[in-house]
This record gives structure tokens, C-alpha cells and sequence, in this order.
């Protein structure tokens, strides 16, 4: 299957050239689909990964489990994440775990090295190797556990798309964002979990009702606001110190929630705005994804400009500190949202 | 400026769908820039970065300065490479740089952590940091540093465009490739040096000369061979165990000399071909690069399907060693191949 041609959406500068592009396609909707802007192949299903964390811990709130367990806002938060392994990530998960009467042992996600250098020198010079815990996913299974344990769910095996938590989560996930899950298109994720082809269309609308809980039942919508909340009041627990979403989430919450995924997806909620976000990079590189989302985040709230200047400056240096090029967005872009910025200005005035 | 629509040349697979994808362009040409196969855009000039090392490093032979240091195998070999930061990487770029009377002071490349996870503990645990010859271009930095000195030129500014080594690397690269380079396009390079831009047609047939010594005046022909034989006889020296460039070497030498860049470009030469290779991965992917070298080096060379089995086989794993899916040569780039391979045959038969 060939994807059609994505437009251009960032050019990476050196010298004179422009030395290397990043394709995709970009999503914005209201809560009932319709499309604000679709720039690319909206209709074809990606895998949102990572970006859709939040989806997947309705449970944990909407079932009772969050009131039951007593979790913290930064134990919500880290429910949430895509984290760096800091200790505060450590603790939250550890945390949230104990308090459903579990462990690191329970988790399925797998070991990696912790995305935090600092933690992974900490490690390194106490001759230690990471464990399950330093998985930047260990604090989404950790909530997936506290929701098996709280609904009466064996908590063995809860990653695997059979087992009940999963298909609830798939149901909600199916609800959300209005589409059909077929349980055959289905992959396995860097952590072991089922990953649903959704199209960005589809995911954009979902992030739109999870942004404002229009289209929720009462108890969904609380659950999806009371998640909202959490990460607006523990931005780092839901990535890490410099990292894009953190930086986002404090500067700008409450009037973005974002989250971004493994090869190239970034989803985000404007509830002031109605609307929901999803992109993708053909290649998967999270230097498009960033430049992208911070360009459309910057043209739906002028506001966002200062809180990403850096990320919209775009410059990049070299091993020496010198200034050799830098990102910026395509001109097939920039014309989209100029064109989107006239639309909504006309439409406003 | 806006890029051609190159092909997609890679699918990145996960569950039922293709999750990513890299585009690009392939050049192959001989030494008269005969092409052999064009696949994508092959004029547009592109940086070719870290893959034309070996071209850098002509004047360090064809001056005499090789002979007059009595550098080593593995010493001219790491003045190509772009090197993992391992000991025997350390030691011949610090014995380069002695025998020339200099020091890693006189490093221009500035400082990162090792490629090498291994030396990067190290680093760690004795609680230092990294230096100038833990660079991976340090190597080349000091085989340009001798060849100045050698030269009798300053080796103070010997990175800067106007620096007499750098106009006369300039001037290699230019005759070597058959284009005219224009000191306005030049770029800079992470180590700080100038990058020159180059069609992938143009490098395809520098790398066929290089292979060959075909259009070369005699000492420059010798100079190639001696740099290409280094590199054959220690081909750790080049990147480190492991890692693409180091696997084709130890494997197809000499049959193959390979050569990869930053940015997504790769280069080769296959000298008992006559040929030589470039090719660019638009988004810089060095996920897209090696997966298209290996199946562009397979077409041309049967031999090169053991050594280069995992590479082709491209399964991909996850944090658990589950198999979630797999790079493979997008059904573009098999027609390609599959084209040149009967055209190939037709011509022999």
C-alpha cells in the first residue's frame, strides 16, 4: 500500500540548500468531526501510539479506581505519560502502584534506558541497569493495572488485546474518535500494548470531545476533565523537564492539553476553541512532529507563539555552538495556515 | 524550493499497516558518470557530509604526508571514518595526531558523547566528560591537520572554507566529482568544516573513480588505493563493531567500499564493477539509508545478501523482544532493482 503524496511540511536548512524535508499530514476538528483544516491524507488510518495515553486511562477514573486508590494529580498524570525515568516519575509510579496493592513486577511494558541523561547517569554510576519502572510507558501500564485490579481483572496479561480491560479500552478508544476498530489491523506497540489504526480525522475529533467532553456521557466527560486536570497541574509528570509536551502543558494549560507518539504523531485539545489536533510525519522523525505542532498550535492561539519561540526559531547548531541551519515550516504549510488565519478571521469579522 | 517528489524507497511496517516511510534518490554511474541507474531526482546537489571522508582525506597520501609520518593502516583509516569513540579509535586518532607533533588541542570538531555505548559508561563512571577526539569526525580532523602541517601550512584555522587545505579538499572534491562547486552553496558541517553541495550523479561518479583510480592522474590513483586499502584492512577503524560501514567492510572488502553520512546520504564504490553509489533519504533517516544500501548493494552483488542478511530481513522489535514489524524495500524500489537486475542479464546474455 503506497501512501498518497503528503505535502511538505517542514524544510531543514543548511547553507544554502534546504538538506533534508519531512512529510505528513494534519488533522484539526470539532467534537462532531467537522474539519477545520486537513492538510494530507486525513483518512488514512496510523497507529497514534503514545498520543493517545489519555484515551487509554479513562478507566482508571471513570471506573472509581482513581477515587478508590486516592491518586494523587501527579499519579494521574504520570497515568498519562510518555516519561523521562526522573525520580519524580519513578515515585509517581511506584506510587500508584503500591496503592493498588502492586508492584514493578506486575508491569509488562518491558526496560529501557530512561529518556533522562540524568537518570541515566545515576544509573550508570551506580552500576545499575534500568528495570521495567525506567519504561517511559511504565506509568500508563500502571494505571492499566490499578484499573484491572480495581474492576476485579486478573492483573496478568492485561496487555493483551483480549483481555477485558483492552476491550474496553478499544471501546472507548471506538467511541471517542467515532470510528470502527478492526481487532485485524491492530499492532503491538513498543510496550507491548495494542496499537489501533485510527485515521487523524478521527483522532483529531476524539481529542476535541476529550478537550471539552461534548459527546461524553456525564461520567466519561468527569473522567476525561479530571485526566485534563491532572496533567494541567503536573506538567512534567507528563513527559519531563525541556521536553515538548511539558514545556506546552505548563506554558499554556488550561488552553492546550497535548501529547505526542513514537514515529512521528502529536494530538492536542483547544477547549476554549472546541477543537482537537492530530498529526503525523511520514518518516516518524519528532523533529517534524514538534516543528509542525508548534506551528499549528502558534496559528490557532497567537499566544503560543512566546511559549515556543524557541521550538519556532528552529535554529540548529552545530558540535562547536555555531549557528548551521535551521527548520522551519515548508511554504506548502505556512500556506495552509495563512489560509486557515484569513478563514477564521473572515469568519470572525 | 521545493523538492521533487523523490519515491518511496522504504516501508516501515507494524501490524497491518505501513506506519512510516522514507523517500529519496539513488545514483549509480562509472567513472565517466555513465549512469547506470537513476532512481528519483539525481541532479539536485545535496551535502554529502560525513560520505566523502575519504575524498577529505587525499592530501593527507597524495601530499606525502602519509609516507613522511609513517602513518598506519589503521590510522589512515580512521582519518575516513566516522568513528564509534572506542579505545582503538581513541589511540589511532591520538597517533595520528602525535606523529604529525601535534595534540588534541588542536581539534576543530568540538566535543559529543562517544557513538560507543561502552566507552560512554566508561566516560561516566570515571566521571568525565567528552572531548574533541571523542568526536566521531576526530579522525578526520587529524588527517587534515597533518596534511597541513606536512604542507607547511598554519594548523590554526585549518577548518575554515579559505584555509589553503580546505581550498585544495575543495578542489579534490570537484575534480574527483566533475562539478564546479560554488563557494556560496557551501554549507557547514556538524564538525564545523565546509560541507560542499553535490548531485548524487556527480558523487556516484566520484565513488566510481575513487573505486577505480579511473580518470585520476597517477598519484592521486595511488592515493585513493592506499586510503581504500586502510580501510579494508581496518575496518573497525571506520565506524566500530556493530555498525553498517564497519559489517560491509569486514565483510565484502574488497569487493565494497562504503561510506555513510549524516542527513541520509550513503556512498559507495564497487570497484570490480567499475561503479559507484549515492544515494539520499529526504528526511534524513538513517532507518531509510541503510535499508536501501543494503538492498542497492544485494542487486548489484549476490555476495552481499549473507553479510547484509539481518539489514535485509529489517524485523523490528520491541522493549519485550517481540517482533512488531519490519522495514522492507517499498515495492518502488523492488521494481527499480528488479528492473536493473534484468537489464543487467539481458546485457551480459
Amino acid at each position: 500500500m503506497t501512501a498518497s503524496d503528503n505535502p511538505v511540511l517542514v524544510d531543514v536548512h543548511r547553507g544554502s540548500l534546504i538538506e533534508s524535508q519531512h512529510r505528513g499530514a494534519i488533522a484539526v476538528a470539532d467534537a462532531d468531526g467537522r474539519l477545520v483544516l486537513a492538510f494530507g491524507d486525513v483518512e488514512r488510518p496510523i497507529y497514534p501510539r503514545s498520543a493517545v495515553k489519555a484515551l487509554q486511562a479513562i478507566p482508571l477514573v471513570e471506573s472509581g479506581a482513581a477515587d478508590a486508590f486516592g491518586l494523587s494529580d501527579a499519579e494521574l498524570a504520570v497515568a498519562c505519560a510518555s516519561h523521562s525515568g526522573d525520580q519524580v516519575h519513578l515515585d509517581a509510579v511506584a506510587g500508584l502502584l503500591a496503592k493498588a496493592g502492586l508492584d514493578e513486577s506486575h508491569l509488562a511494558c518491558g526496560a529501557h534506558w530512561p529518556v533522562s541523561e540524568a537518570m541515566t547517569r545515576a544509573l550508570l554510576r551506580g552500576g545499575k541497569r534500568p528495570g521495567a519502572i525506567h519504561n517511559n510507558c511504565s506509568g500508563k501500564h500502571a494505571g492499566m493495572l490499578a484499573a484491572a485490579v480495581h474492576l476485579g481483572y486478573s492483573p496478568r496479561g492485561y496487555e493483551k488485546p483480549d483481555h477485558p480491560l483492552q476491550v474496553m479500552i478499544a471501546r472507548i478508544l471506538s467511541e471517542t474518535c467515532g470510528v470502527a476498530l478492526d481487532p485485524d489491523r491492530a499492532g503491538i506497540d513498543g510496550c507491548s500494548l495494542p496499537t489501533h489504526a485510527v485515521p487523524l480525522m478521527a483522532l483529531a475529533r476524539g481529542f476535541a470531545r476529550f478537550g471539552t467532553g461534548w459527546g461524553f456521557a456525564p461520567e466519561r466527560a468527569q473522567a476525561a476533565a479530571r485526566l485534563k486536570q491532572a496533567c494541567f497541574a503536573a506538567p512534567v509528570l507528563v513527559a519531563g523537564e525541556g521536553r515538548f509536551d511539558t514545556v506546552v502543558l505548563r506554558g499554556l494549560a488550561p488552553l492546550i492539553f497535548v501529547k505526542g507518539g513514537a514515529e512521528g504523531v502529536h494530538c492536542a485539545a483547544l477547549p476554549d476553541l472546541g477543537l482537537g489536533l492530530a498529526l503525523k510525519i511520514d518518516d516518524g522523525a519528532k523533529r517534524g512532529t514538534e516543528r509542525v505542532m508548534s506551528e499549528v498550535l502558534a496559528a490557532f492561539l497567537p499566544k503560543a507563539r512566546n511559549v515556543l519561540a524557541d521550538q519556532l526559531d528552529g535554529a540548529l547548531y552545530n558540535w562547536r555552538g555555531l549557528a548551521v541551519g535551521r527548520t522551519a515550516a515548508s511554504a506548502e504549510l505556512r500556506g495552509a495556515l495563512d489560509g486557515l488565519a484569513e478563514t477564521r478571521s473572515r469568519a470572525a469579522g
